[in-house]
C-alpha cells in the first residue's frame, strides 16, 4: 500500500446503484471518498441508503482506527455529469451486453481521459465490452462480491484492448481504499470466482434433486467444515497441508486416482425445473424460519467483522489474508491520522464515539470488563498517535508502556449503545504520562473511568526513558489548551477500600 | 447437549492412528474421555503425538472454560484389547474396502455389543462395509474433516443395516465433545462435502490447465471472497440473501438462466497428467515459499481458533454456526466444573496455567493491556463458579458485578509464554467481595496484579443485594483455608500516585 496522505482515487462515479452499486458507493465514501451517482431507477436512493446503513453499522465494529471524514455522496440525473469529475468510474448495471455497451459508450465519451473505468460485471467478456470506445485502453472488469464494503475480492480482467498499466494502477487504488485486486490472466466467461461457485453450485442442486439431503444439511456440511478453511487458505494451500512434508506432488499422486472415480458422476447439467425450484425455496423458507433479510444480513455482516478481525491476529500477529488486509489497511489510517512532526501543536481532545459491538456482550448482557480497558487502551493509542508517538515512533523504537490501570464503573453499557471516550493529560515529566479516559453516554452520563500512568521506553533497552522533545512540547500543549474538569479529576488517585471482612 | 456431568462417551477406541485417527484421539482425550489405541504402523506414536501437541496448542486458545482433566491414552499392540472396553470405536485405517472390512469385522467381534463403531471412510458405502458383520446395526460411517480435532463437522451416513437409533444417538455423543454429527439421508459415493469438494476441484485443475490464473490466485479469489462468507452461512443461506426480500423462487428464477450458460462448458473430466502436476506443484511451491507445512498447520489452526471465537460472538452474542457450537460445548464445560449446592466447600485456589495466544500480542510485541483484564476476568469467573455463582445462579437471577478495578503491570509477556493466574479473596461482606488475581512465570516472578472489588446484584431489580447464604459460606470456606500471603496482599489498597506536572 502507498503510503499517503491523500488517497489515490480522488473522487469516484458509480453508474448504477443497486446492491453491488450501493456496496461500491459505501465502500468510497467510508473511505473518504466523495462520490457521484447516477441511477434513473426510481428506488435507486432508498436502496444505497439501505446498503450505507449496514456498511456504516459494519464499519463502526470493524475497525478501531480513525476512520476519515464520509465522503459527499451526490445523485445526478445525467450520467455525463456524474462522471465528469471522477478518476474512477464504476459500472453496475444490469447484466445485458447491448446495455452495458451503450452505458459504458456514454461514460467514456463523458469522462476525464485518464479516468479509469471498472465494470462490475460477474460475467461479460471485457472485450466484448471495449467494442466501440474511444479510449478501451482504461476500460477493464473489476468483479466484485457482495458485500462489496466488507469482501474484499475484486477481480480484476482485462480485455484485448486494456493497457497493462492500467490493471497494475486499478490493483494499487483498490489496495488504498482496503480491497484486494488480483489479476485474472486470461478472460473467460464467468471469470475465476463464478466459475468455482456454478461447479460447486450445479453438484449441491443434485444433491438436493436427488434427496441426499435437504438444504440446510448442505450448508451445514459447508460452514462447519471446509467453509473454515477456506476463510483462510482457499483450495490449493489447504490441500498443501494434506499432503504433508511430501508436498503437493505427493498429494496429488495419492489424492487424484482416488478422487477422480467419483468425478466421472453427475458432470451433467441438472434441469432446474419448477419441482426443483419448489423444493430448494420450500427447503429455504424452513431453515431459516424468522430471519428476514434484513436480519441476515445483519448477522451476515456481523460474522464477516468478527472473522476479519479474528484473521488480523493471524500468523503470530502479522495477520493472515484477509484480516491482514484490513490490518494494512488501518495502518494507513493511522498514518493519515497522525500528525506529523511538522504540524502544529495537537488539538484538545474532542471525544471518540463508538456504538457497543454485539460481540462485547457478557452473559449478564453487559458490556464484558476487559473491552473497557480495550476502548481505554485505544483511546490512549489515539492520544499517542496526537502527541506524535503512534506506529511510526513505536517502529523507530520509542514507546510507551502502560504501567498501572484503575477502572471504576460507575453504570453499565449494552450492544448498540453509542458511547463517547474522552481523553485527559492528568499530569506529565519526562517519563511519565498520566491519563483519564471518560467514558459516556450521549447525555453526558459517564458509565465508567479509566485511570492509567504510562512509561517512556527504549524499546532496544527496554529501559524507561527520557521522551524526546517533540513529543514533551505536544504534551505541554495539550496541558495548555485543556478546559479544566475538577469533578472529572477528582476521580483520579483513589484506591480500592476493602470489604468488612478480611484475610489480611 | 444433555446436562450430564458425565460425558456420554465414557472410553474411546481407535483404530488406526494417521492424521484422521490421530485427530479422533486428540478430541477425545482432550474432552476427558480414556482412549485406546491400536495402530500397527511404526510411526503411529509419533505421529498421533505430533496431531496431539498441535491439538493442545489449539486448545489452550481455544477456550476460558475449564477443560477437563485429560483422557489416559494408551496404546495396544492388540487390535481385540484395544476395542474391548469402548463404547465408541473410531475405524480410520487407510481407503480400502477389503482392508477396512477386515478390520471392522476384527472390530465388530470383539467389542462390546453395545458399543458403536464408526467409519472415518471418505467415500465408501456403509452398506458396502456391513457385509459380514455379526452387529451390523450399529456401525456406520462417521466421516470427519482435517484437523478432526477443530473443525466440528462429522457425516454421519447410515448403511441398509444400520438402526435408525443409532444414527441418534451418535449425534448426540459427538455434541457432547464439541463436534457437529449431520445425518445424511442417502449414502452416495463421497457423500455430501466430498462431492462438493470435488465438483470444485475439477473446475480448479480446468482453470490452472487452461492458463486462466494460477494457484495462488484461485486460493486468493477463495478466500477474499467467498470463503468468508461459507465459514458461516454455506451455500443456499447466501444465496437466500442475494435473492432479497422475493425469496428463494426469486433468485433461482432470476440467476438460474443466467447461471446456466457456463454451465454447459468444462463439465468434462481433467486429465491429471505429468504436466499438469507438475505446473500445480510449482506454483504451489512458490505460493508457499519459506512455509514449512508445521508452519501452515500452525497458521491454519490459529486461523480456526479465532475464527471460530469470531462466530461464537455472532448473532448479538448468541453464537452462529461452529461459534454457537463452542459455545454451547463451553456451557457444558463449565456446568461440569461448577460445584452443585451438595458438595463440599470450594478448596484454595490452586492457579490456573494458560498460554498466551500470538494473537494477544501487541505493535509492542508485548501481550495487549486489555488481554490482562480478561485473564483477571475468566479467573474471576472461575472463583465465582467456584462459590456457586456461576452460569446457573446468573441464569437464575443473581450476579456478581464488578465495580472497581486495579491493574498493576510489573512485567512483560509474549506470544507463547506460559503463565498462571492464582487468585486471593482478599476481604468480603454479604454483599461485596473483594479479590486479587496474581498472574505469574513458572518461576513465580508476578507481571501483573489486579484487584477487583466485585458486588452482588439481583438482576431483575438491578439493584446491589445480600448474596444467599450457600454462597457466603462457600467464601468463608476459602477464606479460612487460604494460606497467608502479606507480600501479595500488601499490593492491594494502593492508589495511582500522579506525576510531575499536573492540570489539577
Amino acid at each position: 500500500m502507498t503510503p499517503t496522505d491523500r488517497p489515490p482515487i480522488a473522487r469516484a462515479a458509480c453508474v448504477g446503484g443497486g446492491v453491488i452499486g450501493g456496496g461500491w458507493i459505501a465502500r468510497f465514501l467510508l473511505a473518504g471518498i466523495d462520490v457521484d451517482v447516477h441511477d434513473p431507477h426510481p428506488e435507486a436512493r432508498r436502496i444505497v441508503g439501505e446498503v450505507l446503513d449496514n456498511a456504516r453499522a459494519a464499519y463502526g465494529r470493524l475497525t478501531g482506527a480513525p476512520l476519515p471524514p464520509e465522503g459527499r455522496l451526490t445523485f445526478h440525473d445525467d450520467l455525463e455529469t456524474a462522471v465528469a469529475e471522477a478518476d474512477w468510474v464504476q459500472e453496475s448495471v444490469p447484466e445485458r451486453l447491448d446495455l452495458k455497451r451503450a452505458v459504458l459508450a456514454r461514460i467514456d465519451a463523458a469522462a476525464r481521459p485518464q479516468a479509469l473505468i471498472g465494470s462490475s460485471t460477474s460475467g461479460l467478456l471485457p472485450t466484448d465490452l471495449q467494442e466501440g470506445l474511444a479510449h478501451p485502453g482504461r476500460l477493464f472488469v473489476a468483479h466484485p462480491y457482495n458485500p462489496v464494503y466488507l469482501l474484499p475480492l475484486v477481480e480484476i480482467v482485462g480485455g484485448r484492448q486494456t493497457a497493462p498499466e492500467v490493471v497494475t494502477d486499478a490493483i494499487e487504488r483498490l489496495a488504498a481504499i482496503g480491497m484486494k485486486g488480483v489479476h485474472i490472466a486470461k478472460e473467460i466467461d464467468a471469470f475465476v470466482g463464478d466459475r468455482l461457485l456454478e461447479a460447486l453450485w450445479r453438484e449441491a442442486l443434485w444433491l438436493i434433486k436427488d434427496g441426499i439431503c435437504d438444504v440446510e444439511t448442505l450448508d451445514d456440511v459447508i460452514r462447519y467444515s471446509f467453509g473454515l478453511r477456506w476463510a483462510q487458505m482457499g483450495l490449493f494451500q489447504t490441500y498443501r497441508i494434506a499432503g504433508g512434508e511430501a508436498g503437493m506432488r505427493h498429494f496429488l499422486a495419492q489424492f487424484g486416482p482416488a478422487l477422480k472415480w467419483p468425478w466421472t458422476k453427475l458432470t451433467d447439467v441438472v434441469d432446474l425445473d419448477e419441482a426443483l425450484v419448489e423444493t430448494i425455496a420450500a427447503q429455504s423458507d424452513a431453515q431459516n424460519e424468522g430471519l428476514s433479510i434484513r436480519r441476515l444480513e445483519q448477522i451476515r455482516d456481523g460474522n464477516l467483522v468478527a472473522i476479519l478481525q479474528a484473521l488480523k491476529t493471524g500468523d503470530e500477529g502479522r495477520g493472515w489474508g484477509a484480516g491482514k488486509l484490513l490490518s494494512e489497511f488501518e495502518t494507513e489510517l493511522w498514518r493519515r491520522a497522525t500528525p506529523s512532526g511538522n504540524e502544529p501543536a495537537a488539538q484538545a481532545d474532542e471525544g471518540h464515539e463508538l456504538v457497543v459491538p454485539p460481540a462485547w456482550a457478557d452473559y449478564n448482557g453487559h458490556m464484558t470488563e476487559h473491552r473497557y480497558l480495550q476502548v481505554f487502551g485505544e483511546a490512549s493509542d489515539r492520544l499517542l498517535a496526537r502527541i506524535g508517538a503512534g506506529t511510526d515512533y513505536v517502529a523507530a523504537g520509542g514507546s510507551y508502556y502502560t504501567v498501572e490501570t484503575h477502572l471504576r464503573h460507575l453504570g453499565e453499557a449494552h450492544a448498540g449503545d453509542t458511547l463517547r471516550v474522552r481523553t485527559r493529560i492528568l499530569s506529565s515529566d519526562d517519563k511519565r504520562l498520566h491519563l483519564l479516559h471518560d467514558l459516556g453516554r450521549a447525555d453526558g452520563e459517564t458509565i465508567a473511568t479509566g485511570e492509567h500512568m504510562l512509561l517512556h521506553v527504549d524499546r532496544e533497552s527496554g529501559r524507561s526513558a527520557g521522551a524526546p522533545e517533540h513529543i514533551l512540547s505536544k504534551i505541554s500543549g495539550i496541558l495548555a489548551t485543556q478546559e479544566p474538569a475538577p469533578e472529572t479529576e477528582a476521580i483520579a488517585g483513589r484506591a480500592i477500600r476493602p470489604a468488612g471482612n478480611g484475610a489480611a
